[in-house]
């Protein structure tokens, strides 16, 4: 049994394969959609411009919404043309649990929310939520998957030096309290908030707000600056090397094509 | 039909080769007025200074846009003695279009513009514009083309990290507006204002003029600080392979000059 | 002579072999007791919460130093089941200056301590040691044996680096000595006083509470910064190169197991 | 004709050959005064220990510049005992132009000056002079040539990313002033002021003093800071690659000896 149009459908909203030129503009159109939904979000956060064009971008936010909103409920109804999902309700179902599905599902649930009743303020924090439309932009930008490829090809060894980040950032946060709680009972208030101190130190962003003022602290804080920057620097060069190998891999495959979907392999 | 006294112009004009004295020492001269009009910038802007040789650094800039405007003139007049550029008129409209002879036209047309009548605030930002005849020492040092080189072999990795950092700085600073817009409706006013967050944490630069007070906004901070700076690596990573490659390269043809018009190639 | 109660508890004690269920669940047993007291510690400086379940935490801390005796006593107990400590007396005090024995012993000293009548600004100092329980985790985290092993095979770069790194900073402080001392007497009080600005300025932290202000000391900063900071990248250039070395030397031994003990190489 | 004393005072002063225990005592001796002075130098500007043991620092002083200017004399004396200073006069001239004897006269002269009768002013100056004693170290830490090799093996790349971070630093520190001149007429009071913004933001140390407040002023430091961060990590790779480069030749040299003066090559 044949659905012609439930598999175009599916084929028009899917990434177009080259030379389908339907698809390729409908791919174009929702990416201008979601760029322009984020600059929105962007926008409509500053108070003078909100103010002269609120209405406009209410009237914009519902037609992003109808619009999302009627491509997911196609996307479910044409899945099982994908032959990963060809049974009529199971095969929905488990298109429906897919992280790019759950993506377009959270980018227009938020919207309906409201009408249940809840309060304003709950309202305005659903607003933002917005932001992560952007995350559906994910299945247009090929680029996002190598550098998934790069964080699971080194997935051990970050792990290893998180862990070795957590640790440092404890003692040296405790080492802080220790020197530095009784002369600046609120920078230093407890070892949570010695811990503020630590990520801005060792990641060198020192903004200045809570600083040593003590010797024994300033000698504290020098030894685990310079120890504790010295393996923050670790993270940074695995994800580097992993990140030249990946390209160099990719380069590699670049023009070749798959033999059974006909798309690029890199 | 030859022209003797235009190709030996343009030579002269052109970078010097290997022996030609004459236009080495023209090149060391062009050189040294592009050296000295950066400096008389820098200088003119300090007050103190100013108010003592002020009429001296006006006689040093009318000398400059002299010199400037007869070499602009001369190149465009003798550029068809390049066989790049050999038809009269045609050839030397596709000479002014070059980048380099773009730089030179804008060295100094900004100082022309004041006769047509801007008003003062207007001329004062142009006198600024100098800065760019720095632009012109692009023709002399050959190493810019090395960076160049680098950013065109790694542009795909460049263009994709800008992407990645670009919906990076999106994020965080929508996280942030979200937490810190209530405790300080100042410094985190909108999103855009957000960013000027993100950019200085996520640069690690870190001036303090704004950094989070909440807990929520420490948190989300901390996180953003230390997957975001990862990220930041790569940019820098691919920088730095790419120009120790480039290098490579380069020692390789070290010392090997064109069959064709004798110059080095590295 | 056997001693199978003896050896069947070292095994217990000790990191659980592969399908041994009971050691097994000891070690996870403990390792939960020593977060559960990392986050003790951590939650006991916050006065807010010590406030409401201070005598809660106490009831838990004097639970783990029982625990900790008990099982610090039971292995110096069991200790000669291991051949490298096979004699009663001379074993037992071999087995007690390794350093996880050390370490073992250090976490539950401090809290005999006040026990011998020391005064109460002492006890809390010494509370915070408990955070040093931390070190327990090293027996656990194979990965820690990954650093040292790093650390090990780049002992003489980063000996001679850290060498410069203290010349660097030397010699940089005693400048901004020089040049800063009668405009910030305070905050350039003395050598060791503009130590704390240069390591803060070369590790790029950049606080914010010192810094020169003179002409002649923006210039020297400037000088210090540029130069220092290409220097501190040298170690963390080794650091990370020596990472990925020793990370793929383990990738290569991964899944081959000891002929002798049965346990994995990597 | 044969100088047994000059030479063998020679290879007392000179750094110790294996088996020479005289004139490693005497290296040793020369090791412990020199750090003793910088540590005399850095305790002597702290001033409540001054006030205490002044005329004690004074008194070492005074020892130290005899030693050092024994040293110094007996050294041009028997210089001639090297083949490369071996004739007398014209000998002992050559070797007091090498950089380790012109060291050494520079680590003894300040203290000789004062007699001239200079004002005190300029003494105090002198006083700290004496920081450059630390340059003595160079003849006994071998480490500091490998430096030496390494910057000379990158040079030309050393250069080539010094001149583009120059530019940069031209061409935003000209921006900013164009952009926040008018906000703040103080802390961007002329192009070499904007300067100090640009070294603190280009090396990410970001003090936070100067920091741009105008919209403009915001975006063209948020594009100068990650333009200008990526191409600021290239002579930190540079370094980093030829530092390890450099390091991986001596472990491959290690242990082999001159066959002419029986001397470690690495």
């Amino acid at each position: 049994m044949s659905h012609p149009i439930r598999d175009r459908l599916w084929a028009i909203l899917d990434v177009a394969r080259p030379g389908d030129r339907l698809s390729r503009g409908f791919d174009i159109g929702l990416l201008a959609l979601i760029v322009l939904n984020i600059l929105a979000v962007i926008v409509d956060s500053v108070a003078s411009i909100n103010r002269r064009i609120g209405p406009a971008l209410n009237a914009f936010e519902w037609f992003s919404v109808a619009v999302f909103s009627a491509e997911y409920l196609l996307r479910v109804w044409s899945a099982p043309a994908d032959p990963r999902f060809a049974r009529p309700i199971w095969g929905r179902l488990r298109f429906m649990v897919t992280p790019m599905a759950l993506i377009d599902l959270m980018a227009v649930l938020p919207a309906y929310l409201p009408m249940l009743g809840f309060d304003l303020r709950f309202v305005r924090a659903l607003r933002l939520l917005r932001i992560f439309r952007a995350a559906k932009l994910a299945r247009y930008i090929s680029a996002l998957r190598l550098f998934g490829d790069v964080i699971r090809a080194k997935r051990e060894e970050l792990v290893l030096t998180t862990c070795v980040f957590a640790l440092m950032l404890l003692i040296t946060s405790c080492l802080m309290y220790f020197a530095e709680h009784e002369a600046q009972p609120e920078a230093f208030s407890s070892i949570p908030a010695a811990m503020w101190w630590s990520v801005v130190t060792l990641t060198t962003v020192g903004y200045g707000d809570v600083h040593p003022v003590t010797s024994l602290g300033r000698l504290l804080a020098s030894l685990s600056a310079i120890l504790g920057i010295g393996f923050f620097a670790l993270p940074t060069a695995i994800l580097g090397s992993g990140f030249i190998e990946e390209v160099e891999k990719r380069k590699e495959l670049r023009g070749r094509t798959c033999p059974h979907c006909g798309r690029e392999l890199s």
